[in-house]
């Protein structure tokens, strides 16, 4: 007997008629003997219609009543998942955050988990009940409810699975786990039987937006295993696990692009120090999110200074760097939106030299010109024009082999 | 300074443009000085819909998980008012019924309030804030969320009102007040300033739906005067409050009316102990209401028994008397189903002679037949054919002088 924590998102409980088949995959992981806790989300389109509604009552909603209106969407769920596990039959209970508790600190809307108690849900367990248990909310000490922002419901099943230390923390989506590249792009990518928590983490960041960041986060501080599989299939998903040795043997685990990119260099900037700081304070100051940033070493006292933003604030940017850029005397400003970022992630690659010519070799081959590089310990990432971001991404996941089964088996 | 507990139901926060506009009621109160303590019900047809879900979900939901779902409108309400008033630049806190906390019993989706711990509320008064409630939810001793049943957030307005020792319990709804009768069958009609608990209850549960009966059983008990107000007007309600000797100068407040009646008579039964029981259980069983009963002295051992039930119930209720009429070895079952009460209401008159004669005569002049007859301390009622229900009502509007504007101000 095991204890498992399943997760499933907004568009497994869309509705009744989907909630019902919800509830025949947890009963069926509960006649095998488990003992089930579920975590749901909100009904598709229900927190984004709440949050409307926050809007239209205040300018700037943001606070305690908006955490009140906006967390009743999960409570509407927990509470038709378990009136359906009892259809059929089984004892279920529904808890939502102030219940379990699931204590958070006072940061409405993007709170963050302290403490789980788990006395309640242990003692339920025991009786016999499936635990229903609202995600993406909790309580602060105040008794106040929070909710812990977008995709939150995911760090919720992670955190209760990591305080029941559950044996495992499966993830319902859409989607039928983790893949080497985008299968829309590549015809060729394959499903992962395994993977690690921090290519997990770059793959999440890059784009592959299956499992939330944060909820990787709190997997792998906690050592969760994090079961990703589809809720309308049977399939088997892939298991994001902590690195062992077996992964090394793969260098790379998968092509991962992100078109929401555009590019600003400062050239000839003076390489003295404050000087970075001074560009970037003021896009802090204008909430603009900075993604990649390069600057090559220094000649004659000047460097030049290229970073990436989303497109969406691409010109915002543009704006306050030419700015800071005449204030301390740059030579120019160059920019470009019709770029994309391609990344090659993998833990295998820190004991592995040869990804970075490869990736380098792979793209000159077909002329696609490399406009900036970044690396991190287990990933590589190129801007590249946006045209060739397709054909890129092919490129690399063919020069790495991702296309071969038997590499990958090597993985399961 | 006083303290107010103000009460809008569904209507009068529909949508968050009528959200807004309580605001603004709630604000011109709070300006005044006073502190103000507002209750709130789910947006006129949200719990309808959450209702509707828990049946898709469940063929039977009443419970725990039922209560779970369903009290999820007014958690919506107080958080968007609880913006509104911010907005308006207002200190706003809502509290739901846990956080208030208002302890009910576990008689899920019909509980009972059992006590209401109001050191938050004052506390938060005397910080500032203005306190939005959550009508018709509680939580029982086991951190449970439960419903109080439809109509419930008048009980939560008007407990609160008790439990805060309020100065006035304002009960705003679409109507503008209790009226002597029904305006649309009397042009006559006219709005109490004044009326006493006993009478509102006779006058809710014969027909006149303005508040629900279990509130004003509550405010009774615990002497909470209670104000009926138009939320969409300004002009003065009606205040419902304990007997004053200025009251009992009218004899008659109100004449009222139910279309919603059919009428079910077992001829000579022989009038033993317990076969009143033996007529009754049956229905009892079914979950059929009986409304009047009489019966009249017996001759010879025997006696007719008649009464009247739902115009829903009538067949189902006749099919189980003509059985038990046959077991019991009565002589006949007479039924009519085009029938009409209509009752004269007045906490006078007890301590007034000549009601009753007053009212057989004014409907002997019209030719209305009385075809039954029952009276309690401070109602009369008769059914009649249900084509003179609105001429019945006319005629005793007029007897009892209640179209006369100076025999009403004496209650002012």
């Amino acid at each position: 007997m095991a204890l498992i924590v399943q997760k499933y998102g907004g568009t497994s409980v869309g509705n009744v008629e989907r909630i019902k088949n919800v509830a025949q995959k947890v009963a069926k992981a509960k006649k095998k003997g488990h003992q089930i806790v579920v975590v749901v989300s909100a009904m598709s389109g229900e927190t984004d219609k709440l949050v409307d509604l926050t809007h239209q009552a205040k300018e700037f909603p943001i606070g305690r009543e908006h955490d009140v209106v906006v967390s009743t969407g999960e409570q509407v769920t927990i509470g038709l998942l378990a009136l359906a596990l009892q259809e059929l039959g089984f004892k279920a209970k529904s808890l939502l955050g102030h219940q379990v508790p699931i204590i958070t600190d006072s940061s409405f809307s993007k709170a963050r988990i302290e403490r789980i108690d788990t006395d309640k849900i242990f003692s339920e367990l025991k009786k016999g009940f499936i635990i229903v248990a609202a995600g993406f909310q909790g309580v602060d000490e105040k008794g106040n409810i929070t909710t812990l922002g977008r995709g939150g419901s995911d760090t919720t099943a992670v955190a209760l699975a990591a305080a029941l230390k559950a044996d495992v923390c499966e993830i319902y989506t859409d989607v039928e786990g983790i893949y080497t590249t985008d299968p829309n792009i590549c015809p060729d990518a394959r499903k992962l039987k395994k993977t690690s928590y921090d290519e997990m983490l770059e793959m999440a960041s890059l784009g592959a937006k299956v499992l939330q960041t944060r909820s990787v986060e709190f997997a792998k501080k906690y050592n969760v295993p994090v079961m990703v599989k589809s809720s309308f299939t049977d399939t088997d998903g892939t298991l994001v696990t902590k690195e062992d040795r077996d992964m090394e043997k793969v260098v790379v685990s998968g092509i991962t692009y992100n078109k929401d990119e555009a590019k600003i260099s400062v050239i000839r900037v003076p390489d003295m120090p404050g000087i970075a700081a001074k560009l970037f304070a003021p896009l802090t100051k204008a909430n603009i999110n900075v993604d990649m940033i390069v600057q090559n070493i220094s000649h004659d006292g000047f460097t030049d200074l290229t970073f990436t933003v989303s497109k969406a604030d691409f010109k915002k940017a543009l704006q306050l760097v030419q700015k800071t850029a005449k204030e301390i005397k740059a030579k120019d400003v160059l920019s470009d939106i019709n770029v994309a970022k391609v990344s090659i992630v993998g833990a295998g690659m820190r004991s592995h030299a040869g990804v970075a010519s490869k990736t380098f070799e792979a793209l000159a081959k077909e002329g696609i010109n490399i406009q900036m590089i970044s690396t991190s310990e287990i990933k590589i990432s190129c801007v590249v024009d946006v045209k060739y971001t397709e054909l890129a991404v092919r490129v690399l996941h063919k020069a790495f082999g991702l296309d071969k089964e038997d590499v990958r088996d090597e993985r399961g």
